[in-house]
């Protein structure tokens, strides 16, 4: 990969509304390398590394990379920089998809990566403190044996870190609820270096404005986040997941919306159209009938999944959807949602050397079944290859555009189906974005959803927190 | 009740952080008086009844009550008194505990009663809109015959604006969430008197800060809600309910304990001590052995019904609680939980004359049953009349302080118990208040719980959003 300009400032992505004074960058960086040692570096490669996530293309190296150790280094640093108004961008594993990494400002990445312990497991409490730099796997791997698990899945291996600021969630959400339902408290280190701790470990609690929600979704610019306790679940006793192909999409989708109608309480319900499964029957030797499919799972008591499994098969065979393919033993779960994590993938080796954009919606479930094929006929009319896959229980839905770089007619035909694939969820009472954030790429989609007024309101919180707006400049309005 | 003096912005509860402008007041209520006719009253009667909820005693008429009956009244009123700098108070179902609707500043009493609609039912989306003024049980009516239900049940029949505004809870926040988790968007009349509309009707989002949560629990600082979409769940096809006695407190709690642990989807575990059952069976006629017992309920299939209900049986029995008393008719049920919901009450009627200070705290499970047992045996010691309660399936309990008015050492005694009470929650992970809020009576001890920088922070998001501080001053903190 070629190395980016290494005045990545001067690229302005809205108004010229943060500017570094002159000098101040060179003291940050002695600052870091006086300190720091070996874990700062300036190297292109290195700034490389960090200027992007996944997804959106833009690719915007930070000026310096530095890998703290402790919440105490997080702070030194952060008090130094917000003397000096140099911006800091968190960083945790790079999976994120718009461009929240990037430095259009220029500015100081910390990669959290080695922030990875797990400082406690409360197991009679169901809920454990973790450092912002483990990734999901790595909490999970470290419950294993305690009958607990962490249930958030993205599909990526995200950071916790990470998966707090985008609001993540994913394919479990249904059931066990995204990243606003299992973050029970943190520790942020603020714009000048102080640190604090929101909510507690208490399941509930009144007390004052809800700051823990507030961080979670605020994209690394209200704060650095330098512990997080999330709630565990119980491993359910029993699990069985199947897939189900169906005639057409919107049957599959039909199907999901009565399911979710029900209230049975299903652990997963993903749907991939039959150019997914297409994609992922020659990425990874799934060997489905290339149809649109649903990837189902229950989880419970031996009982209780008979009875979600029963349930499910009688609303799927009212539309059409009989062919339950059972996935009964570990391995074969293992191997099917493996599959559907890459997924992303999977579509991208459709048309080697393509880019990627990939769209995220979210609407009402009654909305879902036109929403989606509006945008299938949508992309099949401007003759584009763009497989459509989602989270379709709670009414989320991705595609994934893979246009050519050079290819600006194909640009403009996806920013034309993307554009009415967001108008469309809006008017249907529906949001822009379901998982992926703001970042950079979809900050004229946040406005278009939220309003002005909205915006302010937004604008009025970061300024109060970070009042030189060093934190993640660039993303998600404005600054 | 007497009536109180007309200067009740006299009424200092912290630094004489607001003052009205020499005038302002007369002008606001010239202002209400041209433009609303009837609709609005300063009889010391009406102001009076508007002075305080249920709980603290603090009374503090507001110099005005209004009764809006559509949105753009309420930003008509917000934008005049904001101009003025007049202090806006939102009311609800006067419910509350901890003197939010109070005003220590005196101002305008937005009555909320009359806005009490519902939009809009979406079945197939299982959400609805309603105005703010709706009890839930109003909702609750309204939905009768669509198969969904709004679950969240504080026991007060509480208007959904001040239910959002406290993030209330209650005895099913086990299995279906707090307003936290059941709220999906509002409509929110700013301080000045824009309307803003935050949130969607999608299932999740990441767009931009949680404002939605922001709003929730900020206790009418932050702005008037105007409309509120409700997440609604489907009814369960089964319920079953029982009583539970056992043979110490400590052997109840620890049942929970287990029974929460479990994973098994509870809809609602309730704790009553032996004194609270006693108060309960003379006000609402229960025959129940007066000893600590739990009131437990289940739903789903008929099948998921009994798992649960043995499950509990199980863990019930291994803490020597034997003996459940099945509530199995509709209407047993209904008795069941209107005493529950009647207990303040019957415990009130334990002790004609006096006052009431219910004490809030949620910890985590492991801390729950050294915290009640410490709670009771400090109440004995110092020989006060006060039952314990709660939603122990969330670690939340309550302990009904009855003072008499004029005893000033029992009062003492309340604040030592309730002090400690605090004092070990959050050194056991918890909150000061679990479903209460803070109100007036509270912000000593969110101070202790958050520390002044967290405070800080909250303000600091105040003063952006009302300049002015004109939304229900002397709230949370300072002004």
């Amino acid at each position: 990969m070629p190395d980016q300009p290494t005045t990545p400032k001067a690229v302005q992505t809205g108004p010229a509304e943060f500017a570094m004074a002159p000098g101040a960058l060179e003291q940050a960086i002695s600052f870091l390398q006086a300190g720091f040692g070996d874990r700062v570096s300036v190297a292109p490669a290195i700034r490389q590394q960090h200027a992007r996530g996944e997804g959106l293309a833009t690719s915007l190296p930070p000026d310096a990379v530095v890998w703290p150790v402790d919440k105490h280094e997080v702070c030194a640093i952060l008090a130094r920089c917000n003397e000096l108004g140099v911006p800091v961008i968190g960083y945790g594993a790079g999976s994120s998809l718009e461009g929240h990494v990037s430095a259009p400002h220029g500015g100081i990445c910390l990669d959290m990566s080695r922030m990875d312990a797990v400082l406690a497991v409360h197991v009679d409490d169901s809920d454990c403190v973790v450092q912002p730099g483990i990734t999901r796997e790595g909490v999970n791997a470290h419950l294993k044996g305690t009958g607990l698990f962490f249930p958030v899945d993205p599909g990526a291996n995200a950071s916790i870190g990470g998966m707090v600021s985008t609001r993540a969630s994913g394919t479990t959400t249904l059931r066990y609820g995204s990243m606003a339902h299992n973050v029970m408290a943190l520790e942020v280190a603020l714009a000048d270096g102080r640190l604090v701790r929101l909510g507690t470990r208490a399941r509930k609690s009144s007390a004052g404005y809800d700051l823990v929600h507030l961080m979670i979704g605020s994209e690394g610019t209200l704060g650095i986040i330098t512990e997080v306790t999330l709630r565990l679940h119980p491993l359910p006793t029993d699990v069985a997941a199947a897939t189900c192909a169906f005639p057409t999409l919107q049957a599959a989708v039909s199907a999901v919306t009565e399911m979710v109608q029900s209230g049975v309480p299903f652990a997963r319900i993903e749907f991939l159209d039959e150019h997914q499964i297409r994609a992922c029957n020659l990425h990874s030797q799934l060997g489905l009938v290339e149809l649109p499919t649903l990837f189902l799972e229950f989880h419970g008591s031996e009982t209780a999944v008979r009875e979600q499994a029963e349930s499910a098969q009688e609303f799927a065979a009212q539309h059409g959807g009989v062919d339950f393919k059972w996935a009964s033993r570990p391995e074969d779960r293992t191997q099917l949602w493996r599959a559907r994590h890459l997924a992303y993938f999977a579509a991208l080796a459709l048309r080697p050397g393509c880019s990627s954009i990939i769209a995220d919606v979210c609407v009402p479930m009654s909305a879902l079944a036109e929403n989606v094929a509006l945008a299938r006929e949508h992309i099949d009319r401007e003759a584009l290859i763009a497989p459509i896959l989602g989270h379709v229980g709670d009414g989320n839905f991705h595609v994934v555009f893979m246009p050519m770089p050079d290819a600006p007619a194909e640009h403009a035909a996806v920013d034309r189906v993307y554009g009415a694939m967001v108008a469309r969820a809006l008017a249907a009472g529906g949001t822009c974005t379901g998982e992926h954030g703001i970042g950079m790429g979809k900050k004229a989609k946040l406005l278009a959803e939220c309003g002005p007024d909205v915006i302010a309101l937004m604008q009025g919180i970061k300024k109060s927190w970070d009042p030189k707006s060093i934190l993640n400049p660039g993303k998600i309005f404005g600054a």
